[in-house]
């Protein structure tokens, strides 16, 4: 068997070709233009490769409701060429039928973490990644289930409490002072006129972004009790996690046992943000099976 | 089939048998005390039935992982002569081995509530149940199961957005102004020196207590996309749901869709708090099969 995937971000597509053993035999990349261009060079590079199956993780939102007559479609984004795209009906019409399985980039990152843990023989029952980067969003596996009700998570945009010498009114179009609106990356221009890259881990506002993403673990900690936080994206390191970790054991205060921090909230196990790719490969696994 | 059910709240032990459908055969309710007089009354009374399995939902927290050497256990409540209470070893013991689910007062509501839809040929994917009384909590159903990884939802305890007016300091011991710390039913006390129950619906305080509310429906809703939330307990009203709705739609600001908001949000289907009993029953029926 060999299981294609598709990454679908913002500003760039990672297609891969894995075995069965979810290593990655082939792999390209090349930037997101217009849907028409950017899904079929998707198709081409596919259709060099024998692949069973394929996994798709698309930048939201999308339509995952299997009941809803956009299913597979990106619908209200704020990429308007993108607005309304039929991407899973595109690459079933062109790949003879192909099975898929779609899902957003975040969940296909929380199930390739899932994976890597239970191949690594160190299973566990729940765990939700978060990415911190342009935007902020998360995906959460329980019990070996992608978690939404009516639709995907949206994680990136609950509100929280603000800190007493923060005044930011916060960038997210849509709730101003939400997660994304406070700890995305592009706050850092907006907050200090620089690239948050150029901020030094010394500068303070690293302790006011990690009191916000610690109350993010807090809300999912108190709601889903998963066994693992994993934070991924281009604003996380690990000093920025230390932090975190200091922020929520505080602001618990003990009301409910948590495993080690360490081990509780971390980075990434798999390399150069690969946890996607994995969890492509294993989605369209799951639905051969 | 007769079921049992008891539940332990921190005032009121309910104990009921129910029939195969769920109805209500016989129900008792008494003081809580000391657990060795208050779990004896609820054996003694179980035992006057032929009941072929039993449902225990308990004020918490407690322990429901059953590879713990605690599970069965209220563990660290305030309530100190509750403390390390072995509840279902008591009733296993004296009920000669039958079968017991053990899960939280809220849990067993929220799958009271979601049998309760399945039962009206209205089944749901998931819901929410919470309780806002003397202390806040709440469970949820997704896809016919229980969510909670390492142990039940703590949801009460989450962390808000301060509305720009309030100035309360909440009342929560671990949390100060948690959700719990800033609606649940003794902050009435707090805030305006009365109960309650005498604060007048015109009050401007449940404009307040509806931004909060709100707030943990947004959360949920980000978090689980269930496809309803219950709210149940003293505090809560339809009018006070009605501006909760209000408030829901204003700071979710159409980010994603939801359905019509008196559905999605709404007071309890089980009548007179009947949520829990439902659940107790069903709850001990799918141990049976």
């Amino acid at each position: 068997m060999n299981y294609g995937s598709i990454e679908a971000g913002g500003t760039k597509f990672v297609c891969a070709i894995g075995n069965e053993n979810f290593q990655i035999e082939d792999r390209i990349q090349f930037s997101t233009t217009d849907p028409k261009e950017t899904l079929y060079k998707a198709k081409e590079y596919l259709k060099k490769f024998q692949v069973d199956a394929l996994g798709i993780a698309s930048f939201g939102p999308i339509d995952i409701n299997e009941k809803s007559s956009k299913y597979g479609y990106i619908t209200n984004t704020p990429k308007e060429r993108w607005q309304n795209t039929n991407f899973v009906g595109y690459m079933k019409e062109k790949m003879g039928g192909l099975p898929i399985s779609w899902t957003t980039d975040v969940n296909a990152a929380a199930y390739g973490e899932y994976i890597m843990w239970e191949r690594q023989g160190k299973k566990v029952d729940s765990l939700v990644y978060y990415t911190i980067g342009t935007g902020v969003g998360a995906g959460a596996v329980v019990r070996g289930d992608l978690i939404g009700g009516t639709g995907h998570p949206e994680m990136g945009h609950v509100l929280l409490k603000r800190h007493s010498n923060d005044n930011f009114p916060g960038i997210c179009p849509f709730h101003k002072d939400c997660l994304e609106g406070l700890v995305s990356g592009p706050t850092f221009e907006f907050r200090l006129n620089k690239r948050g890259e150029d901020v030094s881990k010394e500068d303070p506002i690293w302790d006011m972004i990690a009191y916000y993403i610690a109350q993010a673990a807090m809300q999912v900690t108190l709601i889903l009790r998963p066994e693992k936080i994993v934070f991924g994206g281009g604003v996380v390191s690990e000093p920025l996690l230390e932090k975190v970790r200091e922020e929520l054991k505080y602001m618990l205060n003990d009301y409910i046992p948590l495993p080690d921090l360490r081990a509780y909230i971390s980075m990434p196990v798999a390399e150069s943000n690969g946890s996607a790719t994995i969890g492509n490969f294993a989605l369209a696994q799951k639905i051969m099976m």
